[in-house]
């Protein structure tokens, strides 16, 4: 993957060392990446408490659209109700806990129909049929919908939240996507995508996409277009004036290359609303704790990174383009698909030597350097995340 | 599966609501079904105390035969011996631990020699070679037989039990094969079998045939032939006269159907000593704990449910005929095999769907429909089951 | 595998009857070879304090020479350096813990460059490249240099000890190699190899190859070429002047064979330096903790035994030959890689039966018989060694 240079480190924040107390901060140790007690924490207080990135909202876009997803043992569900309202579930029929739904998407749904014995939900979550159940005293049906999850849309991207008390996702989002009023994202639709499952923690991959310094070992071709050394970071997780929840900068183009494809040029046009500044620059930016969100001249891309064991991650890879450039005779992402195809292949690579290495008696992290700051950033923030999330409140069962 | 139907609960039960002084009873929640100290627990004192079937004595038919089974990390050896007794005993050489024998099964066998060193056992389990030992001083050869289990017989079934202070299984059966005194269960042969791999928890496929609430939705052949409307129970594992180690029903077939083919009809004759009622119906019970027992007008029917992990069961599926009936020329079993290998695979879907559910944090548990009082009773006979085993005696080791 | 004879217990070692205080001494129950606490304990305990055998010096041979190893979650880096001496390192860059090098192995490498972000480190481990470091505060590339780790070399083996404390090899092996001096096992070269993987503990495999008890009824071959009655045993664990780390003794040939081929005969000449006796033997020992050493009157033959799980094994088997009968025209080690491969299979087959044996909770361990006394001493061995290394130090880190 790509990353944001690190070439300024974020001025607000105090460096790590004057934070531990240590002299130089250190990454964390093969703990972090390879124990399964710390794992089941993440998912609990991070993936359990922060607003998810699930889907796109033109993926629910008529009423009786639905999907579902996977994150750690969670069946979800998300569906467009019949008044048009986006909805999420847990994906769990309250009679026996069935998973409701099996398909991974679909559309024109009117109900729900648990495939084991038939109960029958609407697309607002309500129980509107169980046979043999009501002549049961004490059965209500009003009690038995299926168990909602808060969801909310910011931009085109479908988010879901699965603590009832978290705060709204706009207020977790902070200002992010305010920078980009200028573009109109939720316009947007998927033009190409591609699944990955690579042998090393969520972190490592987080960890990755926060620094381009490898980016000149790593990615000849990505280095070549937009030298790491362009680049700056302009949003960080530790601002002075408050939490944010997203973290990045950007790279520049070299010459006059204007797209990340395998020659650097494209026809598509840029996208509207993209500023002289845009079209010279890639902006990478961490949603936390799992979109990788990286915005081109031509088209937008996103990495989904979801835990699936301590040691391993999928990785959904999406890119959107202008719904009228993807309906166009002859519309052909595969320039731009084929070399991050390279480029995230690259990356998992590495990510895999790092994650084995970790599993080592003699590592207790190493140093980071001048260009990883938002490494450290991200790793200090999962570490405070965890001690609050943990700290306040009871678990959310 | 199929099941019984629940229309009439057990009279002589008291409601769970009632036993468990909560308002309605609810199902167990996933700890029942993921956590591997409960899995092991029920491995040793369920599986490691009561009697488990493992074969037919067709299989044992003459001195000689044998064969083993796998029962969680027991290997296990059965065998006819010399004077036509049934033996059974742990697979497991007394010198080094290694599998005597590494066949599933054999016949006219005198002795087993260990494919290691070569010590030799009869077919009564003494060890009646050990080259080198004698020399050792304490060593005496009538102190190393293989370690033996208990074995019993009934209706043509094998029974074991790896508990050498259980009751005897006659009377741990109680009165169960009494009610089947016309038939000669003994008589009938092995015609058909199959296993089958089911990622969910043993109790998840033993509760799915303990119903026929999901048999409208899930199996339409099924419930064409027996609608789940016919059914009744009439055995319980809670009966006021005392503990009954089976429990179940009978559906009953639609129209003129007669035979649980793929048509409803057959040309195979009824068992002999079927009664008119025998024809017309199927008769399902649970052997507890994982003996599933299916009497059909034409044949009888058994699954039994090998738990593997905490989330995976292994399946054996066989058909006995009328010895006459197998031996004909033509003898073709694939009406019935092929039917229930439809069925077998529905309901695998729906356990694999309600397993993976019950991963969930937010799954607590649900309530029982009117047609679910045996899979109540199924449950709350495992947790009784439980707390009188670990209550009362220490571990067999 | 084959194994020493054990007609002569070990003459200066206490009965194990006695050590134990019980009667007949018993061989380990199941959770010698299943528990993974115990498993973690040996990898620590054992792997990572005594010297272990990772390569040939001839794999080794040039400046810039090197290879990895893994050894448990370890993995290592061996190297010749510029000045020709050999190197062994932790695989493990000193910036986030990346496999420094991915490749098995190599040649005429100068440096070690980190795939992930460049480092790069001489061949004596020295950090000669860090880019965007030295501007960090308190950064001296001199402390980051690779991880050490003890290496050196005997009779043309290469052993590694990760151990920094550890006494030095030659103390360890004890005389070992000075009984064969009157061969040049530093002038052979690898001419052939197979690596396997076993589904049983290392110890399963150790104790296999240290008795020849079960070489008639498992590796008829061998035992018609060498009869398990020729042998005796010469070297023990526990000898009575001190510890050695070495046990095992000979087999003799039958009649006129003189190689372990399939027809026993072979158009090789004896190693340079043996003697009548050497021409009529193949020796068998065990270098504590994990080397199988088989010096045949042709061939040394070894088999290094890997844990790669409380139950499961990898074995690399090699050959070596003189150089000059490796380099001949029409050198064909066929003749005893396929017989050692017959006898491989046949042996991985019986451990596999014992290990899955010794997970029952019937098992408890059996008496070693009149020919076993080497697997009673390795047994015992590795109980000591385990106190021992427990006892009196802190764990490495």
């Amino acid at each position: 993957m790509t990353s944001p240079a690190d070439a300024s480190p974020a001025p607000t924040a105090p460096p790590a060392a004057a934070r531990s107390g240590t002299g130089l901060a250190r990454t964390p140790d093969g703990t972090a990446y390879w124990d399964p007690a710390l794992y089941r924490a993440e998912l609990e207080l991070l993936f359990g408490r922060h607003w998810l990135c699930v889907a796109r909202e033109e993926e629910l876009a008529r009423p009786g659209d639905f999907l579902t997803r996977t994150v750690g043992p969670e069946g979800l569900l998300f569906a467009r109700d019949g008044e048009g309202r986006l909805r999420g579930f847990y994906n769990l029929c309250r009679h026996r806990g069935t998973r409701v739904v099996p398909e991974a998407s679909g559309t024109a749904r009117r109900t729900f129909v648990c495939p084991y014995h038939a109960w029958t939900y609407d697309l607002s979550g309500r129980l509107v049929a169980a046979r043999h159940m009501e002549p049961r005293e004490g059965f209500d049906r009003a009690e038995y919908g299926l168990y909602p999850i808060r969801v909310e849309s910011r931009a085109g991207f479908v988010f879901a939240n699965l603590d009832e008390r978290a705060r709204p996702l706009a207020e977790a989002l902070g200002p992010f996507f305010d920078r980009f009023r200028r573009f109109d994202f939720a316009e947007l639709v998927r033009g190409a995508g591609r699944t990955y499952e690579v042998e090393a923690n969520w972190k490592v991959v987080v960890e990755n996409f926060s620094e381009c310094y490898h980016c000149a070992p790593v990615h000849p071709t990505l280095n070549r277009l937009t030298p790491y050394t362009t680049g700056a970071n302009d949003l960080t997780f530790h601002p002075a004036e408050g939490r944010s929840l997203a973290a990045g900068g950007y790279l520049a183009f070299a010459g006059d290359y204007r797209s990340m494809t395998r020659n650097g040029y494209t026809e598509r046009p840029p996208l509207p609303g993209a500023t002289d500044d845009d079209r010279a620059r890639v902006y990478y930016y961490v949603l936390f704790p799992n979109l990788l969100f990286s915005l081109h001249p031509d088209y937008l891309m996103i990495h989904r990174v979801w835990p699936t064991s301590p040691a391993h991650s999928r990785i959904e890879n999406e890119f959107y383009f202008p719904r009228a450039v993807a309906a166009a005779a002859g519309f052909d992402p595969s320039d731009a698909v084929e070399l991050w195809d390279e480029i995230n292949r690259q990356d998992w690579a590495v990510c895999e030597l790092a994650q084995a290495g970790a599993a080592s008696r003699r590592w207790s992290g190493g140093p980071y350097s001048d260009r990883e700051a938002m490494v450290r950033d991200f790793d200090e923030f999962v570490v405070e995340e965890l001690a609050r999330s943990s700290a306040g409140r009871p678990p959310p069962r």
